[in-house]
């Protein structure tokens, strides 16, 4: 059964918000949809959209009376706009956000919302490598994760209320603690992005020639790293800010295992890189028999 | 005009070989199709799929009487290969392959093959993660290049009549340099697939509970890996091996400003991130101005 609220206030109409309005609308979950945003123009836009019912820069008029506030703005953004809604929060709202770091989240709450809210931080694992109010689309979270991380005593009527939105989203839903979200997606995201940055980045500095041929040649295999590579600056800049630790730690065995890979190149160690090479299809495999990939 | 063969001699008959056979078919290529794979299981299934007239481990009957001789082993194996052919080729022939590295097969070429047949080392930019004789369709060349790397001194004719046959196939053809053909593949696939290889290998030695989720949660940006981390082993393992100069140096370049990155994080350099992450949607972009992704 999908939920229903009265007034939801989404702050932050990128890819992410804008796809929450179209949900919303599609199944029908609330009576009021409020754009947030403290950009003008994206105001400006999301009014020609036509999806919201109103459109605000300002924080205290657009969270009034809201009984479901989502915080779509980059992490590094949280602290100041949590703190600047927290005095209009009505009595039982729901506030939660998506942001892809959760224990930052959960501190910002922790630091700032008043006792008569429901804070419950999550997190939707959907996007694509496209930004702005006009990216979203109503099927984003479909058959995606949405990962949910309930402070310890959060009411378990909100909860239940916030995960059953998701799942009329089509998504499937995860209850974690927000330090596991944080070390399981430096694994599975943050990792993957920053190398994909940084192979692209490498071949931006090349001579222009060869970048010619990177981009003319880039189905062998290049390409697919250009896709993540292309995802929000602001975004991925403020989740490795955020996600320091988790990050570090992964990446410190990434560069191991490359440097041996490198060696094992350097002294023509076949043996080494064939074990190696036969290993990693498993996952593949794995990621397949798991529905992930086909 | 496509060109016409009286008889073909595949020798590896994987994805690439059995992908030819089907091209050369359906494309109405040759007269007939010969089979050539040191593997007796190999040829057996060969015979079971139909598509070619004669199966055999025997590389000098193999060849014998073939107007055209494609090599689709893994380089590694290619200077046994072509040592092995060599005395048994018949007048006028043309040699070529499909190797991911020009340099050495060239050499390989030069070392072995008699003045009286057309030697034309060549790569075929087409894959996907599957192997084997049963991987194959004939219009996996279609829209993707064909480069060819024509030896100083080669006969005109014989490299139109090879580049008129990919143009057949649907392919873009490019005639390049040995030694440049080398360095771009080791820019736009080499690394690509070391670090792809590198990243897979360093979750499947994750404790056990975290690879789960890494399999879980995959579509945040670790899939985008493991697809070209499932490619053929060995194939990758005689790559490395032997484009080594050019894999290291740029492999070193990456390293270089993976390293960067990992300061920028520590230190929390977010002007620094931010930069380089604007900077690389440039890239995508400039590949989807040159309708290589969508």
């Amino acid at each position: 059964m999908a939920p229903h609220f009265k007034r939801v206030s989404i702050i932050g109409f990128g890819l992410i918000g804008s796809s929450i309005a179209h949900a919303l609308k599609k199944h029908g979950c609330a009576d009021e949809i409020v754009c947030v945003d403290a950009s003008q123009a994206v105001c400006s836009r999301v009014a020609e959209i036509g999806i919201t019912h109103a459109c605000t820069t300002d924080l205290a008029k657009g969270v009034a009376g809201a009984d479901l506030v989502v915080l779509c703005v980059p992490v590094g953004a949280m602290d100041s706009v949590v703190a600047g809604i927290a005095p209009h929060l009505a009595q039982g709202c729901i506030v939660t956000d998506v942001g892809s770091v959760k224990n930052l989240v959960a501190e910002i709450f922790r630091a700032h919302l008043p006792a008569h809210v429901h804070a419950i931080p999550a997190h939707p694992i959907a996007g694509t490598e496209h930004s702005g109010p006009d990216a979203g689309f109503a099927e984003l979270f479909e058959g995606r994760w949405f990962v949910v991380t309930p402070p310890e005593g959060a009411d378990a009527g909100a909860v239940q209320k916030l995960v059953d939105l998701w799942a009329a989203f089509g998504s499937n839903v995860e209850v974690m603690d927000a330090g596991y979200h944080d070390r399981t997606l430096a694994v599975t995201s943050h990792l993957p992005h920053l190398i994909a940055y940084t192979i692209v980045d490498t071949a931006t500095q090349l001579e222009k020639d060869m970048q010619s041929e990177v981009i003319k040649f880039s189905a062998s295999g290049f390409r697919d790293f250009t896709r993540i590579a292309a995802s929000d600056p602001v975004m991925w800049r403020d989740i490795f800010l955020n996600n320091r630790d988790a990050v570090l730690d992964i990446l410190q065995r990434f560069s191991e295992d490359l440097t041996a890979m490198q060696k094992a190149i350097r002294k023509g160690d076949g043996a080494m890189l064939q074990e190696t090479f036969t290993r990693t299809r498993a996952i593949r495999r794995a990621i397949i028999d798991a529905k992930q990939a086909n």
